[in-house]
């Protein structure tokens, strides 16, 4: 028998270090656990599943628990939570039903993922306050919902405005606040949020900007009211979307270290502050290959990556690097497909660039191609050196997903304007303009050169 | 009044180049000659005029000569023909109507676009073989074939195939001659080209591979039969697409150099063998930013930023250089896209590369969310180097596009397996898997690296 790599959590960033940590070293012990009865959850599916779009919870993992052990050959301990670190000794202590075993570690990977933050107001611990976090809690939110006529939905990044389209789908009258002055306030610029902005209204979310909830009143224990800085509401429910905080508890009382955004501090090996322990997912820190500076992000693909990366450094040493991330997310609003990727204009100045912009309305067939729609299209770029920094787009078709993609594969390589001003990207009629959307955002931005 | 540009062919490439140089320089006395009655027209778009997708032949254009002329202050002469370049006393004879006029320039730009390839054979100037030229053609093209009942395509490049698709739109029988072993032969690899085979055989489409055509016969001038290698079939109308080639004739006459492919040599300023002489898009030659080498491709794309280099330089000196293609390129063949950049498997090998390669099915969406579709992707990389070197996707998704495009931005700039790994792609149920197909792929190719 190898040596024993403990995994807690099963979630993205735990199951991608598992498989990788096995196929890398077949003869590894593997035990990987997760409080609850899933692993390989998906998150970003429960608004789905909320909404209607997905019928059952459980398609929202991609692997049972049973598959996942005999196909990886990982001894996978569901509903079993861990409840200690302990360094010194190299174990865990775990409570599996009404016991709490002590298990031996080699290598430790830790994968508790996220939990979503909680106000500090009064009333936040009424019943109907409701946040999203696991898919096997998926039907008890649903359910609670369902009964409901009005909801409050607080907070308007990407879960918020994605639970606030689940529940009209569900025929509920949505109430959506935000405290900044508009949507996706940390991934967009206000421009472009405006446009998110329409799309809510168009759907009859009735948008609070601007308006920080204070706290919640209830009748019997249960939420009646949202009470912000300017008014109180009726509602039956409330839906938190106010973010999420790496679950770093257990490391914190183990001693391990956490980085500048409270998230476990990882090097590019996923390697922590304490030797044979690595973290990864959306518990651990990353940085930005643009501004070369720590930060925190919590969504799926780098989760995975880093997974990756943790399992199969456990078992080969330093075997792979993690480069980083430059931030590239996507979400439907309706719709609306919502993307981004690098700096928002705003974050590029506050990093000390000097960042210039331009914002394009591009169709996405050639002009005489019947099916085209407008997209709208932000690019920023550091004006010294040319160097664009980042990417936004808005509009009613998935090619959004290519247009960031796309982006997103030039900025992470660190082109300039001209640079993708000459991109080789594909044309033909029925999928593109001759001048690609991308390309012609170059364009206007190069004021003149193209 | 400022120097005089002269630019010989209004397309994509000459358009271009006149409204960039007039842009750079307001002063310049730009006259852009034609010998059709379009300008910035789009023959990419004849097929979905011909089958009916496009209502209008003249909506293939982009300006109409008299808007161009007014908003970029160009003297646009349509139905005007240069039939001589005359380098020593920097002039050209141009036919206009009855007469010939002679014009003197200080700068000449070169973008007479290609020609279909005709193929040496007997019978192949009968009337009813048709060809893809221009789009103030495509009505007469169009009624030809409205007439017939069986239609034979020469040719299974990219023309071959979307005019194959016109023609079953418009309830025609077709058969299509392919003499390689498979369609897009120069463009695809084998194994990906079958599947475009299993669509247009869906589509009713009568593919006949490895059968070359030797001859045409007719009655009273009319073509009647289309005489292969392997047999006589009967057809009512014929549409060449065997590809196209450089239209040289004037620069060849006029004693500017052509480069290895026959196209007209140009450095990556655009300018040619001739001082204050460019050369922009399908008449001139380009290079393959892989393997270094001078290549051939006749796409708009490239035409348009090869013309604007012209156009710039013409005004400005050498104020911009064109890097050079990786030959992207997408169409669409009945519900499939089919595209593809870098190069294939096989090109990989005959340039001396240890191509390594993958091929993968992958979903569109996250596994649970609705609606998502399979998509094929083939992966070419260089083994030793771990470059990778080209990719092929064929799926019902217009995604496709996306796909491919955030493909060429990896390869463009020079990205190993690694690098697209590890590339920070864009996630959400609705619009891709967690792990992006084109990451899939990478994962694939590296072997069990990741």
């Amino acid at each position: 028998m190898g040596r024993r790599i403990v995994i807690i959590g099963a979630g993205a960033a735990g199951a991608s270090a598992a498989a990788r940590a096995r196929r890398l070293d077949p003869e590894a012990e593997i035990v990987m656990f997760d409080k609850g009865p899933f692993i390989s959850h998906a998150p970003c599916g429960i608004p789905y599943y909320v909404g209607g779009v997905v019928k059952e919870a459980a398609d929202l993992a991609i692997y049972s628990p049973e598959e996942f052990a005999r196909e990886r050959r990982v001894d996978v301990r569901i509903n079993a939570e861990v409840t200690e670190i302990d360094l010194r000794s190299r174990t865990v202590k775990v409570r599996e039903g009404n016991t709490t075993n002590t298990y031996q570690w080699d290598k430790l990977i830790i994968a508790t993922g996220a939990k979503p933050i909680t106000l500090p107001v009064e009333g936040s611990d009424l019943k109907g306050i409701l946040t999203l976090r696991l898919p096997h809690e998926a039907p008890v939110l649903r359910a609670e919902v369902e009964r409901a006529r009005v909801v409050a939905v607080v907070g308007g990044g990407y879960i918020g405005l994605e639970m606030a389209e689940a529940l009209v789908n569900l025929g509920k009258k949505v109430i959506l606040f935000e405290m900044m002055p508009h949507v996706l306030p940390t991934t967009f610029d206000e421009d472009m949020a405006k446009l998110v902005h329409d799309e809510l209204a168009k759907h009859g979310v009735e948008l609070h900007l601007n308006e920080k909830v204070v706290g919640f009143s209830g009748v019997n224990g249960e939420v009646r009211k949202v009470i912000t800085e300017k008014g109180e509401y009726e509602v039956d429910k409330v839906v938190m979307g106010v973010g999420v905080r790496p679950d770093t508890d257990l490391a914190v009382k183990a001693g391990i270290k956490l980085g500048e955004t409270r998230a476990i501090w990882v090097n590019e090996y996923m390697e922590t502050s304490e030797p044979d322990v690595y973290a990864a997912g959306d518990v651990a820190e990353t940085w930005n290959l643009i501004t070369g500076k720590r930060m925190y992000i919590a969504l799926a693909p780098p989760a995975n990556k880093m997974g990756q990366v943790a399992g199969a450094n456990a078992v080969k040493g330093r075997f792979l690097k993690f480069p980083g991330v430059i931030g590239t997310a996507i979400t439907k609003v309706f719709d609306l497909y919502v993307a981004r990727t690098g700096l928002t204009e705003r974050q590029a100045r506050e990093e000390g660039f000097k960042p210039v912009s331009a914002t394009i309305r591009a169709r996405t067939t050639a002009h005489y191609y019947p099916g085209g729609v407008q997209v709208s299209i932000k690019m920023v770029a550091d004006e010294p050196s040319g160097r664009v920094l980042g990417v936004q787009i808005i509009g009613p078709d998935k090619i959004v997903a290519g247009y960031i993609d796309t982006a997103a594969a030039l900025i992470g390589r660190g082109a300039t304007i001209d640079d993708v001003f000459f991109a080789d990207l594909s044309y033909s009629p029925p999928t593109a303009p001759v001048w690609h959307p991308i390309i012609t955002a170059a364009r206007v931005l190069s004021k003149g050169r193209f």
